[in-house]
């Protein structure tokens, strides 16, 4: 990619630029942005070489979590910059390049919602000083200290800063659907280390649906026998993840998600269920009709029993319950569930499930939790103990908070409906809504979750559909709520992305190799650079058009296809329209611009007659060849409106109203993909029609 | 890259060529190839599609190895083409697409030296029949049925053919050092995974050496805890790598190396060694001096109880006891080692050894395992029970064999001398002086091993060490011996390396994103690629000149340098010398060549100052600057030569002695690598001196 609108301002080496711009540049490579910065005047360099050292020291020295990660931190810094790092640290030497106080012994495990996350860093040209009140900051610092360091012209280092910071809610999460499409503990693991270096706190493992059952339980073992395809994790990984996350200072909360959302558990159990069996996994996604029984005691027993096991398995004090979208058809089909409600005077299936979360809360509480639930676990009589995750957004949490309830916000934060980092980024949980709250019920607007849905993710493409967005939804959750700069966001997670990458996650690496893999049919050199070059303008489809338009997809299909080794989100589409704008802002003073959108718009269309032998050579990739012909009429359109935006005579009404109609056919998807240059192109011809400058 | 000389012939939708290239198109898809393969005339093609369906029928289907291949073959099947292909069989069903015979009930576990890997694979239009005498063949069989499949133009399918295969030898393995560096658990069974790929089936693991004891011992557990600083392999962990290399058709070797090499077991059990401790685990590269004590009965009691424990946790029938490289000197300076020779007639240090690995054997065989060791253990009084693994070569071998020792031949196949794949190609183990051997001695030549020593290579670059070498060498001990063509084995091995990318490998990819974190630096689009660019006609110093000429690399050495992220052996470079040897092969008729080369030529050379500013943004590619000089010169040699070739008017002899001394200095290595195209402008620059034609 030779386009660079945008761009050139980025140059990392931060310490070789002068004193006004160096505040920014730090600032490039930050995500989230610490709450407080300031930079040392003039600016100074802490150079890192090989006789680089670090020293814990205070009385929070001993706590387990501390020494682990200032090695981590240290073997990561070497494998960033090269640089012979010991990976040792010293007690309470003061003489050191790196020197981590952490003041307060804090040895309590598990984690805790609320634990002390704050630390500043302060680096001077002779050392950086890490200092955190309890240990969990010392785990956030180092994220800040690493993401400072630059590997430059003038050698490695890290420029002078003072940094106050600590986050904004302390619930920052990320929930994982592992049911539809299972994730292996090593993908697992790669995910908390990012989570960890975007300064996430909690995963939210999403442990069962419809689609399977994905942890083994000693108690009832049919439920992954039956329920998983032999794909779920046992007793000892579970342990494995739950000390893996704790060490990179995230909690683990589980979610068993009931009454419905449930059929794999009737696959082993179908007195479980509201209807008689046989079940077996579904395969298919959407909403199903299977639901618990929840007017037989042996539910409530079977749930005791189950629960009971696994709050002994995770130590954290939440247990999600899941209850979302629950399918009345069963329970009004079943006359015995008709008449039980009837003699306990239930109104209806929703006061029903009202029913069964009152018991289920107590069984929860019974185990020492407290009860996390999505929105519709909030009915009348549910003490106000439980937790609300929202699907449907701050309207319903700050009703939530009204009553008493503390609360955090998915909707908004959806990751698989593809949406771009900005579309996230301005999502507030104390927007909306929620704003009119009091200070005291804000308090209960706890944080958000990104949430990842896996029915069109595999392990192979879990990291496109994760990162950079999920560092974008990190920082609203860490950063101060002035931070809303989408500018600034973007020119950061550019960086934070590669930065992310060469922390171990695959977003960026993994796609190339699927676009390798579709383009290897035709042996010869070239062909996949010719697929790169052609997915930069595309997009998939958003929100859930792909499952509907298709129809088909299972969770046995292959996710193999263009549509799935392409992010998101364009950065390439993104900058074109930028610089479109750029150019419509000030059509007169930014005339160059032109010069760039048509070297831009060249250079897709020469790749055309490349990447055509490609899709053409193989039968995957076949679905695309209309997606190359309407890119071609898409520049085509746009190298037309150039023209006469150059020479300022006015295009005819007819010709633009013909190029609208045309664009308008050109965009819509095609093997649920999206061209995302067709909104700029769109913009320049409408500016051709009222030519003249 | 656009340079396709040698390459167009090369394209892989076999099915829509002619007959006549057909064969040569099929094979380009194969390694190892068959021991026999026919085409049926006309070609015909079986298509995969959504009625896609397999079945395994015979006594053996009740093998536990043969349902889940079948399974894992759709599932790979199914990612490579985008099909649909349910992953279920049925059972004897004989209208499906893939059926399966297995004509042998075979349950033996562990896998045995020897078992049958020998199928037969037809496919016609309608269905591929694979039928194996055992549950081996069938593992083999599928490897070679999803090589043969391919995404063309046409569709999705297979050629018609009709294989005969089995293996050569009956010992094909790799060897791979986890001491020097840690291999994490996924690591070893994705390299698993390219060993089965390519039909090898002996994992030797090289568990323990001077710099680490990488595996858990209950009896012993200081090994581990004082031995590996924590970087080692659980018993539990060791048993599902045994269990994983089982269901891939693969044994498991162990290796405990002794005794010699054996620093890191003296940290926690001192008094193992021949010199008084304390130890602690070497950091450096070499032969040390600590060696065991082979004259205290305690030593054997500690030996007996080890091995013991590992024979238990092993299950299969050989136990590699290293052997290797014992420096005498701890012997020689003890006056109680010294007393005892003297007592027992034991002349010297060698004899002392002979009689450590005598009382050794008798251990290992006392449970109930064939020892196996290096060239060294091969000593007067050993009986011929025991196996040679040999890095000394084909007369060792040769002499073992005639006083009736089984040996395999390990020197050739050292993939960390970074050697390219056609010299590990020519090694035979049946030529050079065992080719003097009578039928019956050659027998006792098993096959071999490749073999990985992990001084420079971690788990970030271990696969573009291993890949695609690893599958040239076994071709070499799978397919017949007359199977030599250096050219069609570097056809092939360039579509094999890229399917081995898609079977999950890195070999290609993981390169690609270390060079990408080295040109971050400059936060510029294109610094990649550039880089690739550059990186493109290098290759590593050869030998063990690396650790030599620098020194100073150690266990914590960063290998995260241009070198490290380079693979072996440059592809591109290699066909711009075969482009050259074909131009001077017939100079006349190959003027046309000429174009070519240049056109190369100036690829890279316009590259240079494209590359620069990357190279001079990090303090990690300044080394390579003088590279970039030197190929710089190297190029404009070349091209002058070019020149004088086109006009045909020869090149005074004092230009082409001043072009060799430059030559000359500029091939020598500069930042640890070499310019691999400097040989073929050397040709150039001769050639020219001798013009007219």
């Amino acid at each position: 990619v030779t386009f660079r609108y945008g761009f050139r301002f980025l140059v990392a080496s931060a310490f070789v630029l002068v004193a006004p711009t160096l505040l920014a540049q730090v600032q490039t490579a930050l995500m989230p942005l610490p709450a407080k910065l300031e930079m040392t005047s003039p600016p100074q360099l802490l150079r890192l070489g090989p006789t680089f050292s670090a020293a814990i020291t205070g009385p929070g020295a001993v706590d387990p979590r501390v020494r682990p990660a200032v090695l981590r931190a240290l073997h990561r810094l070497s494998r960033q910059t090269g640089v012979f790092v010991a990976e040792k640290v010293s007690d309470g030497a003061e003489q050191v390049t790196l020197l981590v106080t952490v003041e307060k012994s804090d040895h309590a495990a598990p984690q805790q919602l609320g634990d002390n996350e704050r630390y500043s860093l302060v680096v001077t040209s002779s050392q950086a000083r890490l200092v955190a009140e309890a240990p969990l900051g010392v785990l956030r610092g180092l994220e800040t200290f690493l993401q400072l360091v630059q590997v430059g012209t003038g050698g490695i280092g890290l420029p002078a800063v003072s940094i106050q910071d600590g986050p904004r809610f302390p619930w920052r999460g990320l929930s994982l659907d592992v049911s539809r499409h299972f994730i292996p503990l090593e993908d697992v693991k790669r995910t908390i280390n990012g989570m960890a270096a975007v300064k996430l706190n909690v995963f939210h493992w999403h442990l069962s649906d419809d689609q399977g059952f994905r942890i083994e339980s000693m108690k009832f073992p049919k439920l992954q026998e039956l329920g998983s395809d032999g794909l779920y994790y046992t007793q000892a990984q579970v342990r494995d993840v739950i000390e893996y996350a704790y060490m990179h200072g995230i909690r683990v909360v589980p979610e068993f998600d009931m009454p419905g959302h449930a059929t794999s558990w009737f696959v082993g159990y179908p007195e479980l269920a509201s209807a008689p069996g046989p079940y077996s996994v579904i395969r298919q996604f959407g909403v199903f009709t299977a639901a618990m029984d929840p007017t037989k005691e042996s539910t409530y027993q079977f749930l005791d029993v189950l629960i009971g096991e696994m709050a002994g398995l995770f130590p954290d004090a939440y247990f999600h319950v899941g209850g979302d979208e629950v399918d009345p058809k069963q329970w009004m089909a079943n006359a015995e569930i008709q008449a039980f409600m009837k003699k306990h005077s239930i109104a209806n299936e929703e006061a029903l499930q009202a029913y069964f979360n009152q018991r289920l809360q107590k069984i929860v509480a019974g185990h020492g939790k407290h009860m996390e639930g999505w929105d519709e676990v909030l009915q009348p009589g549910i003490p106000t103990d439980v937790v609300i995750q929202s699907w449907r957004g701050q309207k319903s949490l700050a009703e939530a908070a009204q009553k008493g309830y503390e609360g955090l916000l998915s909707n908004g934060y959806y990751l698989d409906l593809m949406f771009p980092a900005s579309a996230h980024y301005v999502v507030d949980p104390l927007k909306g809504e929620t704003a009119a709250l009091t200070p005291e019920q804000q308090k209960r607007i706890l944080g958000g979750e990104g949430a990842m849905w896996q029915e069109l993710a595999t392990p192979e493409n879990l990291d496109v559909k994760l990162w950079p967005r999920l560092a974008v939804i990190a920082e609203r959750l860490w950063s101060p709520e002035a931070v809303i700069d989408v500018a600034s966001m973007y020119q950061r997670s550019e960086v934070i992305s590669r930065w992310l990458e060469f922390q171990g996650l695959g977003h960026r690496t993994i796609p190339r190799r699927m676009r390798e893999r579709l383009a290897s049919s035709l042996m010869a050199e070239g062909s996949a650079a010719a697929l790169d070059t052609f997915a930069e303008v595309l997009e998939p489809v958003k929100e859930y058009t792909r499952a509907d338009s298709v129809g088909g997809y299972t969770q046995s299909t292959p996710l193999n296809r263009l549509v799935d080794s392409i992010p998101p989100e364009s950065d390439d589409a993104r900058r074109f329209r930028e610089l479109v704008d750029h150019y419509l802002a000030n059509r007169q003073a930014n005339r160059a611009d032109l010069d760039a959108i048509n070297e831009q718009l060249l250079r897709w269309a020469n790749n055309i007659p490349k990447v055509m032998p490609v899709l053409t050579s193989n039968a995957l990739l076949k679905e695309t060849v209309p997606v190359a012909n309407n890119l071609q009429q898409i520049i085509n359109s746009g190298l037309e409106a150039l023209d006469d935006l150059k020479s300022g005579k006015a295009a005819t009404p007819d010709w633009v109203h013909s190029q609208i109609a045309m664009l308008e056919a050109a965009a819509k998807q095609k093997a649920e993909v999206l061209i995302q240059i067709e909104p700029g192109v769109r913009k320049l011809v409408e500016a051709a029609g009222q030519a003249k400058k």
